[in-house]
């Protein structure tokens, strides 16, 4: 079961290029539209139409929210017909892009497309499948369950929220035990992103239907956490304790309340971006609870492996052994590129086994659902 | 088990009245706000601020969104501030409310709030907690889980949604059985409504843990529901293939998934507005497969004793004996009132063992939590 990881560097080039939309491809609204909504409409030529009643508005204007500006860099304006009716049709490339509309220099939610939480708040998303892969699809398969649990925290005091996904077929034989995927979210976004933006279940679904992945558990929680009556220092994120409450809380309800394979060899952590970061905190700084550790597009400080996590990469030896997979992926494009590259450079000098996989894509969904379903395949093999 | 419930009409009065808020009691951000949000900020008086930064807007207005008009008849005008910041504090009773805000003219989501799905949008809800009363609340109580589960229905040809709450002590206890509660939300609403705008579970979670129900899963479908290829009537509400798919999908889904106990007498049926129509067409049509059957503020025809309902009332003895408890409320306040107590006279006039519930209320969440609360005690003993 243990698998060896080498260091591995190359680029996937070509896989997140733009789809040739087929000219006899159908428009249809996207998933994201609410239902019974018609907007936002993507086109048989893959640009996207919004549409918005406003007619007391004296401008009407679309953005993006993301980092990688799948909407260009400034935002663009809707056209107002007769009717009051503002419209415009623009390129966007598929994926899962947060937006707003901005009516008379207010930005706000476009209530024709479903609220995700991201960027701090309810935001409108917009999701464009990529013709050219379905892996993130819901299929004619077996799905397993999404669970929201709540929990006190002994660690910070307060009710907090988990969401755990059991595999299909979890519930029919009640004496199988499962490993457990512990993933997390980015900034600004919540332990519901993984399933709303990321279709995590749908990806594992899929992965698991065709054995492309082990059955699993998979525990998504809130990256920020803080204790009661500390001082955040002035550049705090507000997630110092989430370290502890995996250890101290999550874990060990986890482990109680699911029929997990309750042992480091059967556990693994990964998550995007500020998620990224903490996955590596807290895995490699805990290596006697997860052996499979990955990191998605990550908020790294750079790599010092004399200080770095507790000091485990002074022990080379000893940490590859410990370490079934340490996994880093990052964007060529992604402003956190040359972070990752340094971390992986730093670790291959100081002779720690992991894979190290440069992708085309940016700092975006569609980037973390394929590393989601690249990592799953490699785990608890 | 069996109970036999008799004719009872009596008004609940009070309950719902004005809360008296302590002077001494502090203001705090309502529980509907976002994380880190101040707004909207509940008062120490029991008054709601609004605010909203849109320096280029000429008018800002709130307005509800709810048949009982919690923000009064008309929108109100937010006062700008010199810094751009729009602000307004006024009186609105508890309980949960969507509203939005009107920026020149155009109906908006308020970002400070979290979005829910009402009125066939997302909508910014406004929870004002009732300081009299705690039975909605988070306690310090065992929590069960909220599953949300997708299926492929055999009768509409699509993908569904289904959330399943399981009461605590279901994942430790792998041998007990549990009676079933199907629960409906209303018309615009979705299969989310009842633990969010609900908290269905935690009000489970705490009748529970102080016995006052007996443990039961409860399952919150969508109403929604066509047949492939079926023209719609022109008044038609698209859920028309509902009843269908509880009996054909649903039903052996969960028989199959859950450790229930899979007879009539311990499955129960039950929904607000147009949920509430559905449970008393679907429970009443299906005594084989149902026993206990409520309506919250149904959305009912006129009861003719001698045609509704598959004529199951032209047998009373029958009738009463295959019921448990057949439960109709309704808040006097309620436009649908006068449908409800019809149905009730119809039956008594029939002979139908049944309980009315008249309440203090009109058509809200603060009375459908309520009538859970009070039905979810009467049922499976």
């Amino acid at each position: 079961m243990i698998v060896k990881s080498f260091y591995i560097s190359f680029i996937i080039a070509l896989i997140f290029s733009q789809p040739a939309y087929g000219q006899l491809r159908k428009g249809f609204p996207a998933p994201s539209s609410i239902p019974n909504s018609e907007y936002p409409y993507i086109n048989s030529d893959g640009k996207v139409t919004f549409r918005i009643k406003a007619p007391s508005a004296k401008t009407v204007q679309v953005m993006g929210r993301d980092r990688n500006i799948p909407f260009g860099e400034k935002p663009t304006d809707l056209i107002r017909g007769e009717d009051g009716v503002w419209t415009v049709t623009i390129p966007i490339k598929p994926g899962f892009h947060y937006y707003q509309l901005i009516i008379d220099g207010t930005p706000v939610n476009d209530s024709a497309s479903k609220a995700y939480f991201g960027w701090g708040q309810y935001t409108s998303g917009l999701e464009i499948p990529n013709p050219k892969v379905d892996f993130d699809r819901v299929k004619k398969v077996p799905h397993g369950e999404v669970r929201e649990r709540f929990y006190h925290s002994q660690v910070t005091g307060e009710l907090r929220r988990v969401f755990v996904y059991t595999p299909p077929g979890y519930n029919a034989d009640i004496q199988r035990r499962y490993p457990v995927l512990y993933l997390q979210h980015g900034a600004g976004e919540n332990e519901r992103a993984w399933t709303k933006q990321g279709k995590a279940n749908f990806i594992l679904d899929n992965l698991i239907y065709s054995r492309q992945a082990v059955p699993m558990i998979v525990v998504m929680d809130n990256g920020y956490a803080r204790k009661p009556g500390v001082e955040l220092p002035p550049d705090s994120w507000g997630n110092e304790a989430f370290g502890e409450v995996v250890i101290k809380d999550l874990i060990p309800l986890i482990d109680s309340q699911y029929r997990t394979i309750a042992n480091r060899n059967y556990r693994a952590i990964a998550g995007l971006s500020m998620g990224g970061g903490q996955a590596l905190e807290v895995g490699l700084n805990n290596l006697d609870k997860f052996s499979w550790v990955g990191g998605f597009s990550s908020l790294l400080k750079n790599v010092d492996v004399d200080k770095s996590y507790d000091r485990v990469f002074t022990n080379p030896v000893l940490a590859n052994l410990k370490l079934n997979l340490l996994w880093l992926g990052c964007g060529i494009e992604d402003d956190f590129y040359s972070t990752n590259n340094q971390a992986s450079k730093a670790l291959t000098e100081a002779g720690i086994n992991h894979l190290w996989i440069q992708t085309e894509g940016g700092h975006e969904w569609l980037v973390w659902r394929r590393y989601l379903r690249d990592f799953a395949q490699l785990l608890f093999r």
